[in-house]
Parts: structure tokens; sequence; C-alpha cells
């Protein structure tokens, strides 16, 4: 699925900045890998998205990451200087949280979530008056234990309201709560995920990321979650509601092809824009049977500060 | 791969269940799902060895659980009443120990095996004199920390002697563990796996296999693990060697389509036997696309015994 035209280069090449950043108005920027690693930020990040907005641009920060909630990460997001309001957040947690309470609209009292994840989720999930157990609960951090094997082989231990399984990056992931979300999948619970990411970039380097900690629940069901972060166009559906886009003067910008770039080109956005600073290269999307090719590219993001010249 | 001759069912036909004693010698036997299901040992399943012994038939019993040692599997059989020696009991953790002593034979002091698994793999890897790491260590037993985080991605936690990871089931999963694994196998390891079960049948439920602990790392990688566990045909090869069979006269005895008759029909054996007391039923290998077949089948193992009258 590369795309015919090349895609072009802009760092260092000024006209050509200036006049990619006349064709939109608005920005959605992929987080980890972009702005960040971890809790290194990259050079000249804050005066870039600062420089975006003086130019009357909009930059909305979508994130796969479900481990913060919006909140969460507007304190990231201000404590490396980087300018933005919790409305120009938009989490896969929070993405995950809408679809449950305004498009799956389960009747009460089956609509219980069980959550593997981390407390953004959990946040989120609040925020829309939703139920849920599992998550960070310090009951779902134990070993198996003989009633563990008994109550969960008897169901006695599975609690009859779930009907969602919604699974993320969980740091504390271990046999218990896989065991138990297979339960509840195998019972006919609606199996959700925030996103399929395989990895996590942190520290310049990759850990175990939302989609390689929920593929046990695949492998034993047989069955794919419905995923509710990039590219998932149920997420731009929601993010252009929220947001009234114009798609066609709308650009995303990431690092990666399969989640980011693939998002912007499936929402038929006016343009894409890779970073290097993340985990793909050029050679990834020139390579035969590329998942996605953006329309630009740049080593990093600050590089369309130089349009400022 | 449904085989041409239709599935002969004994179960109640004498003569029938005769003539197929009368084909073997050798009866390769899967334990979960045909001797018991957990704690919980089948009815006349002791009764039922002792006469295919009586009758001067060799018991193999080859599991592909590698959580127990030969030594344990002995212990296990024993309180159970099922007569075998240790010399009879052929594991997925043996024979991965088996495949990294004799076959990979990686230089010291580079051949040091990270272990993502429980006791069983590490007394195989003892009995073996191969170092390892990992396994059931209480240190990785952990949450991340930021010490983990640094550590892992800088390298600076990982042993730069290990060589191998071996991977199987692992009651005690987590996401230390699977990031470690990761890094391992990015750094060029050799990945191994015991075996590839998606699910663990137990108290007559299904609980994560190995093949769904380890699947993170094959996610993460995209590297598929050598598998020293049925179906692979490393197994049988080294159980052929080790008990000098007669491929034509030996019969596998198992529950599942994909490992056990799988495994002896790649293995030409002469003949086998799905048992109904485990994870597969006669529809599964009737339909379209069903990725093996047996030549006989039965409702439990101890449907063999009427053979005795």
């Amino acid at each position: 699925m590369a795309q015919a035209a090349p895609s072009k280069y802009l760092t260092g090449d000024i006209p050509a900045t200036k006049e990619f950043l006349n064709k939109f108005d608005t920005f959605l920027i992929d987080c980890d890998g972009v702005l960040w690693s971890g809790e290194h930020v990259f050079d000249g990040i804050p005066q870039t998205i600062e420089f975006l907005r003086s130019q009357g641009k909009r930059t909305v920060f979508v994130t796969n990451n479900s481990t913060k909630s919006r909140e969460e990460y507007l304190k990231k997001l201000e404590s490396k200087d980087i300018p933005s309001g919790v409305e120009d957040i938009f989490g896969s947690a929070y993405s995950a949280a809408i679809y449950i309470s305004r498009i799956l609209k389960l009747p009460a009292p089956k609509n219980k979530v069980y959550v593997i994840g981390e407390a953004g989720i959990e946040h989120e999930l609040s925020s829309e008056n939703i139920p849920f157990i599992g998550g960070t609960d310090p009951a779902y951090r134990k070993d198996m234990d003989p009633e563990a094997w008994q109550g969960i082989a008897d169901g006695s231990l599975l609690d009859p309201d779930v009907g969602v399984v919604l699974a993320g990056l969980d740091f504390h992931i271990n046999y218990y709560k896989i065991a138990m979300g297979y339960q509840y999948l195998k019972r006919g619970a609606v199996f959700l995920a925030t996103n399929l990411d395989s990895t996590l970039p942190l520290n310049k380097n990759f850990f175990p990321g939302a989609g390689s900690i929920l593929i046990p629940l695949i492998n034993m069901t047989g069955q794919q979650p419905l995923a509710l972060g990039k590219p998932s166009q149920a997420m731009m559906d929601a993010v252009e509601g929220k947001f009234q886009l114009d798609r066609s003067r709308t650009c995303m910008i990431g690092d990666r092809l399969d989640t980011d770039i693939k998002f912007g080109i499936q929402g038929k956005l006016g343009g894409t824009l890779a970073v290097l600073t993340g985990v793909n290269k050029k050679e990834d999307w020139e390579k035969e049977g590329a998942v996605a090719a953006p329309a630009f590219y740049v080593d990093a993001l600050s590089d369309l500060r130089a349009a400022a010249q």
C-alpha cells in the first residue's frame, strides 16, 4: 500500500516546509517517539509546538498509550513545557470509554468492564460513569493459588455482570489476569483493546506494548478485539466528532507506519508526516509490501521550526 | 490434512479393540486430558495402564507440560496409582534440555539460558549441566521500577552470556520477564519453546498454555521459536533415539489434534488414537480444514480395557 508519489523530505527545505504548513489547520500529533522517548523530551519540541500554535494551527495530541488519563497527560506535557489544554489530548483509553458509553451502550447491570490495564483506563471509564473491575485493583496482582485455580475454573470467582473485556498496556500483567480475561471472553464478553501496538518505545529502546500484553487472549480465543486506538477508524471518527475537523486540512504526525501513518491515510486526511525519532525509518516505507508510506517526512518534529525563519 | 480412511471408533467394539492392540508394541501417551484433568484422574486409568503393561506393551508418557520435571511427573503418576518408571516419561522440558546440550551445543560461556518457565525446566537443564538464569528466581518476580526500566533499556541488567531464550509455561509471568526476554532475543539469542499449546486443560476448564505465555515475544520480535514439544519432530526424533522405537509398531494416544495426533501422523507412526476426555471432539477432525484426524478414537482411554474380557 505504498502510495504512488514519493514521500517528500522537508528537513532543511524551508520553502517546502512553509508550503507544507500552509496546507493544514490542524495537526494530530502522536506523543511517544515524536515528542519524547519516555522521560526524555527531544530537543526543540516545546518551541516547535509553540511555533505551530503561533501560526494559528490547532495541535491535538493523539496517543495510543492508555496508561495515562488525559489529565495525567496534560501534567506530563506541562512538566515538559509543551503547551496544551486537556481538550487537546485524545488517548486510546478515552476513545475506548467513549465507545463503551456512547456506542456499545450495554444495558445495566450487564455493562461492567473487566480491565487489563493501568490507571489511565480506569480514570477514563470513571469519567464516563462506566462500572469496572480488575485494572489496578491489588486483589488482581496475585499469584495463582488453589482457590484461584478452582474459582476461575468453576466460575465462582467471576463477576456475572461483566459484559466487556477492555485490554490495554498493563505493567502488572500476570497469569491470573489473563486467565480471568479468557473466561469472560469465553462467556461472551465483548472484546475491546485500547490499541494493538506491539512495542512501547522508551529510554531509546523498546518494551512490550499493549498489543503484546493482550495477545495471549487472542491466541487462546481465536478472537480479534476491536481496537479503539490508532489506526482504528473508530478513533478517527471520535476525534473528528469532538474537534469538528476538516479532514482535508488536517495532518497526522507520527513515528509509526502501522499506527500513525496508516491512521491518517485510512482516515483520508489531507496529509501525513513521519518523524524519524521513533520506531520506523525511511527504508521501512520504501520496501516492498510496506504497510503505509507518509506523504511527508522530517528527521525530527523540530525541523518544522525552520519555517519560522 | 484429514486422512482418507474414516477414524475407527473402538469404544464398545471388543474385536476391533483387540485388533487395535495387536498392531502395536509401544504406546506414546499424552497426560493432560488423557490420564487426568489437573488433579482429577479419570475413572479406570491406573487399571488401563496396568492392563496395557500386562499385555507386554511399553507405555511412555509424552507430555508438553514443562512445569514438572520427569521426577515430579513420576511422583504424580505414583500418587495416582499409575504404574511407570522415570525412564518411561518424556516431557517437553527434558526434550528442550537434550536439544540444547546435545544438538545446539553453544560454546561456553555464551551458552547460558534465560528461562521463562517453572521448576520443571530448571531441573531438566540442571540434569544436563546447562547454566541458566530467570525461571523461578524470586529476583525476576518483581514489578517494573525506575532501575528496571533503565537497566533493561541500557542493557546493564542483562547477562552478556545469555545465548538462548527458552520459554515455556510460567505461572508467574510478568512484564519484567517479557521485557528481559525480548532484549535477549533482540541481541541474537536462539529462541526455543518447550511447546506452543495455546491452552492448558485443568479442572474441566482451560487456562493459558505455554504458547499463550510466550506469544508476546513472538509478537514483539516477529520471530517464531523452535518448539521442542509435540508436534515438533525434534521431540519425536529424541523419543525414537531414547526408546529405540519401531515407528510402525508405535501408536500415539492423545486428546489434541494439533499436538498429539499431528505429532503421530507427521512422525509416521503406525497409528494414532484420539480420546474424547480432553480438548478435541469428533466434529473437530471431521470438519473441513481439520489440522489432523486420528486413525482410531475412543470415548475414554479406559475403554481399551474392554479387550481384557
